[in-house]
């Protein structure tokens, strides 16, 4: 196993083809059971690649039980059948395998860059919080105060809102606070505004407690706020910063405009800030809750900031829901890993965590002009290019006569997977389709494979088959 | 610094003694500012305890602002000012530095033991999971497949429940899963029957859907099954394994006639099997989804069988409320750590968990046996000792003529923290009270000393002041 030597290609991700690669060695016998591999960092040199990427590699293999792990003595190849590769019933590692057959390219919106996470830093915090005896206990109900306080350092300083620990509560996703929050809300309010298109994961989770919706119509120029007076609710959700999908933001008259609605009509807002951190044309417009937090629910989370695995968000509430709430659900326990709520506070305590969202922005708008140049330089007018100022996604309006869900086949069956949006709409329907491109976790080359292969799908051939009915639409929860 | 050198006393924590005196130290200037420490290692050495011990005292001293590490330099001795001591304004230090005046021992019932955490192995794979491409993502809304199909096999193999992977839902506590299963149930049930005393948690997340309770009795002898017929409810919440509080199980006749009645009447069971790994005179009982899964939903955690602060909890559903629960939550994140689910995935599959389970019931019931023991040397006849074949925590009635609050204030007024089970209670109340010791995160020392204490508040002192109305009764979430 000395002379395994191959040229890692354009294109796949490398570790995918290194795993690719002794996979089929393996499958063929050119390696031959309990043969040592070579190590990490042998690999790594040799392919020059990252230690991390040639780990990756051989984690994919020891899960699929190509290989396995013996401490220092390196990694060993396993007996295995040449049958099993066909035919394996562990439904496990037959989503594993069948990796191979995804697109190349994953437009997702639901990752976050990899290579500039703080991994070292993050690493040993988190060693070190798990020592404490402070570790080994359930949590506060409302999430940990040192967490809770380092929040609302954060907020005052990066977006103007002014609040104390007290009045913010831990939990771990946006919805997972909204069907909570809707307990209390519940009792004054039946019906709430939601903007049309907006997210479909917070009207999912007014609709645990059946809240009738109205609905705000949100344009590419942005949402249209003089509907507001002919509505009867008073509660209204939004996304001021960065609306969800349509990327645009509430200047500082909207936004002055819905706190006096707000006070006028004696409701809420609920205002979240889900990306608040990443915009990339002009510094981040202040949260509606940083002009008159009287009114305003302010939703916040870690999951496009840092990390959507560690499942780690919060609200700030204003009295007398902050009382509500706390007498509602003072018996609950914390729905959080305490671990994660430890170490974050740690990592903001430190100043870690202003410089990993500088480093992000820096990342992440790098990122984003590289695809909106290479989307300008391969489709010119054909498309329309909607929320490149912020947020890890775009979306492109496509001037072709072609359905959604053409579009996102065609796509596919060229190796590039993106995402719909017709699942945000309600009734404010868009006259072309508009697709939506994630990019935060590419990289550039990836994001250049992606958009060529994005043009050869949509337009590059001229006898393109028309649209065919055949192999229904993407599931929901793909689509995100 | 060179010769500081003191002795460490029976009785509270060590990294604690440790703590106090370095802070005495500093404040009293013995150690000036800027002076470096003992390294973690040479004062572990010198006082004979772990690094565990004197980095958890150092790390409290950090927090706090006392010292500061500087890398592999060390810990160095701040500039602070004599008077920051009395008056100190930040909420999170008061918090610690009110750790000084709280009891000695603390016989909580929500921690877990420290010393036999698998630290090296846990952090080894946490580790390795963070370089996971695959966790950068959002996980699966009804939790990772590489943890469902862990806990499948492990429920089969300990509690005799089959199951598969696509049944299993994974949440981040028993009263989140409970708030999501109850959306479903209330479409048929609108009253549910629960034991009393019982786990007032659950009760808390049935009444967020306003669920009317009927009530089983428990009583220290077991449950009044009998009492099921007369009641009108279809939907039960049990705990057969280890009745929360009281601590009895269920019999295998009882079992089977709870399979009987619910099959019988086309109701649910919930059986929340939330510690029943901990089972010290017998095997572990199998559980009831074991006899007949077709209407029991099955509860289970990794709370008090490995951490609480990881929020890591699951549920084996039945058609139809399985087909139920994953059309209407589909669309819902999941509020659980993916990072946990990934490295929890791991450590079963490596054989660990296993070998953790098997570890910590010979540690609890060494703990257990001890405690039991020294309750009977001290108090004889004067307590009954309820619920020590199982679990983490027992119980103790008291044939003493004082009230439930009087004996937690006298015993927290001697240095010692118990808890109260009145808030179990519904209607069926005890003749005497009952009080909850927690032994799971205590050494055989504390124990001893604990015990001596409780003796000393309750028995010891012939001249008791009779029971005063000051100083309020503790928060309930103080008490869990």
């Amino acid at each position: 196993m000395k002379n395994t030597i191959f040229v890692l290609e354009e294109g796949s991700p490398k570790y995918q083809q290194i795993y690719e690669k002794f996979k089929s060695f393996i499958e063929r016998g050119d390696i031959r059971p309990n043969d040592r591999l070579p190590s990490i960092r042998q690999l790594a040199d040799s392919l020059h690649v990252s230690r991390n990427t040639t780990l990756t590699a051989y984690e994919q293999l020891v899960a699929e039980g190509y290989i396995r792990g013996e401490g220092r003595k390196g990694y060993f190849v396993n007996e295995v059948e040449p049958l099993l590769f066909q035919e394996n019933e562990n439904p496990h590692r037959k989503k594993q395998t069948a990796l191979k057959k995804m697109p190349v390219i994953n437009f997702r919106g639901d990752a976050v860059d990899q290579a500039h996470f703080p991994l070292k830093i993050w690493r040993r915090m988190a060693n070190q919080v798990l020592t404490w005896q402070d570790s080994f206990r359930y949590g506060e109900p409302f999430g940990e105060e040192v967490l809770r306080e380092q929040i609302a350092k954060y907020l005052f300083q990066s977006r103007g809102v002014k609040t104390n620990a007290n009045a913010i509560i831990i939990g771990s996703s946006t919805q997972q606070m909204l069907v909570y929050l809707g307990q209390i809300l519940k009792e004054e309010f039946q019906s709430i505004i939601v903007e049309d298109p907006g997210y479909d994961g917070a009207r999912e989770a007014f609709q645990f407690h059946r809240f009738e919706f109205e609905t705000l119509p949100v344009h590419e120029t942005g949402a249209d706020l003089s509907q507001l007076k002919q509505m009867n609710s008073r509660l209204l959700y939004v996304t001021p910063s960065h609306q969800s999908p349509i990327g645009v933001s509430l200047s500082i008259q909207q936004r002055q405009m819905l706190i006096q609605w707000v006070n006028e009509r004696c409701g809420y807002i609920i205002e979240d800030d889900y990306d608040s951190e990443f915009r990339y044309t002009q510094k981040p417009f202040p949260a509606l809750a940083s002009i008159d937090a009287a009114r305003v629910i302010y939703l916040g989370n870690f999951s496009k900031s840092f990390l959507p695995g560690l499942r780690l968000a919060y609200m700030v509430l204003p009295e007398p829901i902050l009382s509500q709430y706390q007498k509602h659900f003072a018996y609950f326990e914390s729905s959080t890993s305490l671990l994660s709520q430890l170490t974050m506070a740690k990592f903001m305590e430190s100043g870690e965590w202003n410089r990993h969202i500088k480093r992000m922005r820096l990342v992440y708008k790098r990122k984003v002009s590289h695809l909106v140049a290479e989307l300008r330089k391969h489709f010119g007018p054909t498309i329309t290019i909607i929320g490149e100022q912020s947020g890890l996604y775009l979306l492109i309006k496509l001037h072709l006569n072609h359905s959604e869900e053409w579009l996102i086949q065609r796509a596919s069956s060229c190796g590039v997977k993106v995402y719909p949006t017709s699942l945000y709409f309600m009734n404010n329907h868009t006259d072309r389709p508009i697709i939506k491109i994630g990019f935060s976790h590419l990289s550039i080359d990836e994001i250049d494979l992606g958009v060529e292969l994005l043009k050869k799908a949509w337009v590059g051939e001229k006898d393109i088959e028309t649209p065919t009915a055949k192999g229904g639409g993407l599931s929901r929860s793909e689509n995100l």
